[in-house]
């Protein structure tokens, strides 16, 4: 029986894509190898990575393929951290961070190693139950770019829309609500996102870069953590992660069968509503995060007696509802509703709510 | 039908490595899930990485947990050429490189950009037939570390030994022929290989570290490039390329089924063997590398009137017999015979190549 998989990442995925993936990795479109065989170099290889890029361009609105270059990557949004201020940051004109959650920490952290990083805001007194408000805080003309991590995992907090930053470039780690719904992605220079939340599985890592934005990159970096490498070898400098390629291209296809990003922004807005309804419904429970700043992707909530918050994971975990666990430095709950979740995930755990506090109320 | 795969890697993989993915990528391990679906931090997951790493340390024969730590990573061997300058060369004390093909002279390239880096032979003037002889090289003490790269996938030469540098670390890229036979591993004090020849699939990329070298690494690296990090986070510092490691715990599996890198040798020999035999039987083909020289991994040649190599390659194709040419650097013939290539594989080239010779000889 398949289960409710609430886990923040790596996470669910359509059970359509997982029985494809069931009837090609012996052999793969027919070619008489599985993907997994296939080269790098080769023409089946290319027409699955091509195709991802296309239906990835489409879905975010980035088609241009001359001010946008697509990047696969590995290594995750945490080489990203590094890999972002190595080649776009220096001390003179550091990169700023809007800090709303231990992965913007990171990030930071990461640029300040290389000594070109600064804080910009930082919700960390607060628990990061909030993102900024407007006026809060603001893109100083020195920095080279203001970087922000548009939904917190841990902490179920989401920007609802992308700051406005001026002449300076933003760059946003959208790791763990990409295609969640529609946004203004021309507002960014740079776009970076581990693709094992909504696009797919983990072990590849998408970066979008504005062209004129890489034109002011740093010189003299390794290879591998110089995009513009990347970029000059089309995009296959070396040998890819194939086979998660392969699986988010048809990740990607299912979110087009299923009506693109305005579908999946429908169905998640159910979704949060509903668990949100039950969270707010007579003070048994509380959510964690601002009501403004609440994310439709990662619901954190607590119970109001704390202590029968462990009865109430554990009798999930009886009906198959799992992954709901708070994340070890938050606690508590957190239910991740990402794009793959079915609708009646939602409502198998909401019965459970209900029934728990009827038992506990 | 299932194709003859001489592909140089990502690489034929064995068929009931892929029966078993076919049975379990939907739902794996009776979890109501996929393995691309469970958390990197679950019970489910560590069983998987905890057995990979444990057949991996007894086929390697590097049990000592205390001597030796295991790293499964990402970015390839690429991104190791850059990390390990990073951590352990420094201008004063480079890195020296024995340069013996295309993928050690980017291995030097990388220690060069942080100016970390010293050839201390090359065979680039022979167009790389050839590893060194004993005394043709020394390791000179003022070195970090010596690195070379035991087997050549486009020239097709391999070091039969592992060298004897003193006081010096060695440090070995065995993508290309990591467990295809036993060998004297404590030689070395890092050892890294990229899996998609001989270990899995692309995308995870194999690091087994001397805890004594390790205590002499630079400082103030960005995590993600810091071997320490990942160490000191028990191998698991971020998100895991999760399936490309399961994929990798069934081929180490099969590995140790068919009897171990014994048996790996024992095939890889016979196979090698026979298609050796036939590229000097009538001197119709001609072997590429210098005899001794000679990888078991990787067989380049040519035909001696080079203008029919094109309708050679082509039959080959037309017979299933697939991933022949060499690299676009090399020109000719390469057949690539990893652990998981089947011997009947090299019977079928072999047939070929006698036709063809009779045809045309």
């Amino acid at each position: 029986m398949r289960i409710h998989n609430f886990n923040a990442g790596p996470a669910v995925l359509p059970l359509e894509v997982l029985q494809e993936a069931q009837r090609e990795i012996a052999e793969t479109a027919g070619s008489g190898m599985s993907i997994l065989e296939w080269s790098h170099r080769s023409k089946e290889y290319d027409a699955v990575r091509f195709a991802a890029e296309a239906d990835l361009r489409e879905l975010m609105g980035l088609q241009d393929k001359d001010a946008w270059k697509v990047l696969f990557l590995q290594g995750g949004a945490s080489l990203q951290f590094a890999q972002i201020p190595m080649n776009f940051a220096t001390t003179q004109k550091p990169g700023g961070y809007v800090i709303t959650g231990a992965w913007s920490e990171k990030a930071l952290k990461e640029a300040e190693v290389l000594k070109a990083g600064r804080s910009l805001w930082s919700a960390k007194a607060s628990g990061f139950v909030r993102v900024p408000r407007a006026g809060e805080w603001s893109a100083a003309p020195d920095l080279s770019y203001v970087h922000i991590t548009t939904n917190n995992t841990i902490y179920g907090t989401q920007w609802s829309s992308l700051p406005d930053c001026g002449a300076v470039p933003l760059v946003a780690d959208m790791s763990s609500d990409i295609l969640s719904g529609p946004r203004d992605h021309s507002k960014c220079s740079l776009i970076y996102a581990g693709a094992q939340k909504n696009l797919g599985p983990s072990g590849v890592t998408v970066v979008f870069l504005r062209s004129d934005f890489l034109e002011h990159a740093n010189k003299g970096l390794n290879a591998m953590l110089d995009y513009s490498v990347h970029v000059k070898a089309d995009g296959i400098y070396n040998t890819h992660p194939t086979f998660a390629v392969w699986l988010m291209g048809r990740v990607l296809a299912w979110i087009k069968r299923q009506g693109g990003v305005s579908a999946m922004q429908a169905a998640n807005a159910r979704k949060a509503a509903l668990l949100y309804a039950e969270i707010d419904r007579t003070g048994f429970w509380r959510g964690s995060a601002e009501a403004a700043s609440r994310s439709l992707m990662n619901i954190t909530f607590r119970a109001r007696d704390q202590a029968l918050e462990a009865a109430f994971l554990s009798g999930a975990n009886e009906r198959k509802l799992i992954g709901l666990e708070g994340h070890r430095s938050a606690g508590g709950m957190r239910a991740s509703l990402y794009n793959a979740l079915p609708h009646a995930a939602v409502e198998t755990l909401v019965a459970w709510m209900r029934e728990f506090e009827a038992r506990h109320g």
